[in-house]
């Protein structure tokens, strides 16, 4: 194991979040707020450790898969430790467990949250909670790529490790390049979703804040009903921006790099997850009828439910809670699909459970005739039998780490539906489950240790599994 | 398809089921109850319908794994709805639908009931509703297999979609042999219970029921209160057989035919199983330590049910239901997992959740090193990458048939642990679940198409999953 180089690594991302906490400094500054100064303070701490741990330059240059998958699983732990320290010291969240929760719920882009009241706090540490959602949503890692100039194998590992779907593959022959492409393409949807939400009259730190919430698929909101309060059109803008940034950013690419609208809507998984959405809102519509005043009322409220979830946000308008059982398993379900390989959202991917569907047809089919040999394909190139095993097992870890995390936060002795859905929303990156944290609880009266378990289901499912799973497995820290 | 083939199976079912029922007609003698009249009438159609259907030998030879499976799924639908006649006539279940998930369930081993009151029954009928355990346990082709002369490669591709387990080995190179000698060892373990429980004084008829639902793993009792009444060590001795039938047949294949205690014991499976049972039995004895009145009594009951529940028969001496969050979850956890391959213990099988511990470990080593080339062993023998993926891809139609019983089921407005835990019984072939379906409760009040949904799933989780899905997939009936 190379630990000079996790090292500098890790030192590299506190020096970048140092530099972060002057943005949550600056809001300060025009709402007065002293909590500002401690923000400042802090990033000049994380400046100065940052630059310290990087001073000396790595000389081995040995860097193989092991040690990008470790030093994703610790930077992001490392960042949501640091990132969590200004809510202790400003008081806000004053127990260490919870400002992890809500911080490692904040760079998860999950959402979940263990505060009641989310109007108490300061401006400035709102901004830094929907901050994180932000950073987050494309990941640090890629951040970093796209600004340093750095070259080596350990790049590649890095992206691997950090960027969501079953198969990353690089939009350019450079990877920096890559990196770039997809930071400038979401840098200008959420520069465009700020100024279509002013247009619609939205004050301007909510409308920036939510939009880190909706570009990271976050959900952090900044009222205590999350977005009920919000205008119908302006639901309406955050659900279509959400489905947006819950699309395979390959999409953006071949649109704008490429020109080709047809390459684009050609994609598989971005037509299987619009016929989802549409498909599970009209069966909400149906089913929950009772529960809205007109039909355009349905039609909203479902939309940006569904959306919501699906894209892994976990905004909410409505109380889903209260909705009939049909509605409420739906969503359960959209919690598990999650949203496009290769954007901002979490879950199983759309493209997971396409290729799994297509597996399995072909494995019903090799019952009728045993001797068809059947390749499957996605846009029109095959799969590999690799990738398809590789779906599986992942499955099979999902389901895993599912059943482990909920054996654990069972001893809280909290109904089964509390339990079931706390853990599917946090290791979905969603937000809200149902019951106790359905969209109007919240997550606080879990025990320590669950508050743990739930933080590392929220990286398990930001990092898809594998890099945080490793760092528990003992062949990774055997020497060969 | 191979029409004629197919329904010269189906006809010899219908001639082997009325033979069954002259059965519970000689019970009714003892009890001189008027019932019997009608099961004793009811056979004498079957063997007249049948003798018809089958008057005409089938020239057609040709028989591939597709005949197999659907002539299995038919069967099983067929051998059903005959079976549930009686119950319909009798007036003692006087809807169809209910009657037919009743015998169901029954076949099916699975123990989930309709019945409120169970103890309002005829001798007769409880009689017939504990056979259909003892006869859907071993499986009914086997059965056949047994007992008639037949040859032909038909034999092999029934038995292969009747039996449970993702690898199916003939015991003895001809196949009707290794039909008989699983129908002796399973015939002589019956006998050996009954006799046991009859010295322990158990009533006969009690002995003889309680020993049908034991071996078939199914778990329909013939009082209200299942086994709670009984003494404890009448209960203890139920516990075990249901550990033993949960038991890969294997096991006593090697024991019994070729005397090596130790061939037996080296099965990974069997291992395995006992070690879940007595992990999880000493984690509810601690966990619900509260709902017991001694520590003994903590013993009998946490084993009891984690027995019934991993070997799916769903027999119940406490209402699991009350006890505490966590040993809920053990208990649902346990439904999942399921018996040993090749008993007669439904669910997801603990030799396929072996391949899949060891698939994944593999995938994550994979990781670490990604140029080793690992191989999976079990009973040290090699796995075939075919085996593996074919355990992924079960995984994969499990969960599907999950969700998708599960949406239509939420239509009824249950409460989502009772919707899932009544899938989870019903596609496991358990019982009972928790909530309004849990020990207390019963099936009844879902709508008659949540009683199809579940009755499907009760038949597709006892053919694990193909052939009733093959059944509903366009691809079977297409022509070449």
């Amino acid at each position: 194991m190379n630990f000079a180089s996790i090292l500098y690594i890790l030192g590299t991302l506190i020096e970048v979040e140092g530099a972060l906490f002057i943005a949550p400094a600056v809001v300060s500054l025009f709402y007065r707020e002293s909590e500002g100064f401690i923000y400042f303070s802090f990033a000049m701490v994380c400046a100065i450790v940052g630059r310290l741990i990087t001073i000396n330059k790595v000389k081995k240059q040995i860097y193989y898969a092991k040690e990008g998958f470790i030093s994703v699983a610790f930077g992001w732990i490392i960042m949501s430790v640091v990132g969590c320290i200004p809510f202790v010291l400003t008081g806000e969240i004053p127990h260490f467990t919870d400002a992890l929760f809500e911080t490692v719920s904040g760079f998860t882009t999950t959402g979940s949250s263990i505060l009641s009241d989310v109007e108490s706090l300061s401006h400035c540490s709102l901004f830094w909670r929907s901050l994180t959602h932000w950073i987050g949503g494309m990941g640090v890692f890629v951040f970093i790529l796209a600004i340093l100039p750095k070259t080596g194998a350990q790049n590649m590992h890095l992206l691997r490790s950090e960027s969501p779907g079953p198969d990353v593959g690089k939009l350019v022959p450079k990877l920096g390049d890559s990196a770039k492409i997809l930071y400038i393409i979401y840098f200008a949807m959420t520069v465009l979703q700020i100024i279509i939400l002013l247009i619609a009259r939205m004050p301007l730190f909510d409308a920036v804040t939510l939009t880190f919430g909706t570009a990271g698929t976050g959900g952090f909101g900044i009222r205590n009903t999350s977005i009920a309060e919000y205008t119908y059109i302006q639901q309406l803008i955050i659900s279509i921006f959400m489905i947006l940034f819950g699309v395979n950013f390959n999409f953006y690419f071949f649109i704008i790099i490429r020109h080709s609208l047809k390459e684009a809507f050609k994609m598989d998984e971005v037509r299987t997850y619009l016929a989802i959405i549409a498909l599970s809102t009209a069966a909400i519509m149906i089913n929950a009828k009772n529960m809205f005043e007109s039909v355009s009322d349905g039609f909203i409220q479902s939309f940006f439910q569904v959306s919501s979830i699906i894209t892994t946000t976990g905004y909410s308008t409505a109380d889903f809670n209260e909705w009939p059982a049909l509605s409420k398993v739906i969503l359960v379900s959209l919690m598990f699909i999650g949203a496009c390989a290769g954007s901002t959202g979490g879950g199983f991917k759309v493209s997971r459970l396409i290729i799994m569907a297509k597996a399995y047809i072909r494995e019903l089919m090799h019952f009728i005739h045993p001797r068809l040999v059947r390749n499957i394909y996605m846009d029109d190139r095959k799969i590999k039998d690799e990738t398809v095993s590789g779906v599986m097992v992942y499955l099979v870890s999902y389901v895993l780490v599912l059943m482990v995390s909920l054996l654990v936060i069972s001893l809280d002795g909290f109904d089964f539906e509390t339990n079931f859905t706390a853990v599917m929303a946090t290791l979905n990156n969603i937000g809200p489950g149902l019951s106790h944290v359905g969209p109007a609880g919240n997550f606080k009266d879990f025990s320590i240790l669950s508050k743990y378990i739930l933080s590392f289901d929220m990286l398990a499912g930001r990092l898809e599994l594998y890099p945080m799973l490793l760092l528990f497995s003992p062949g990774t820290w055997r020497k060969k």
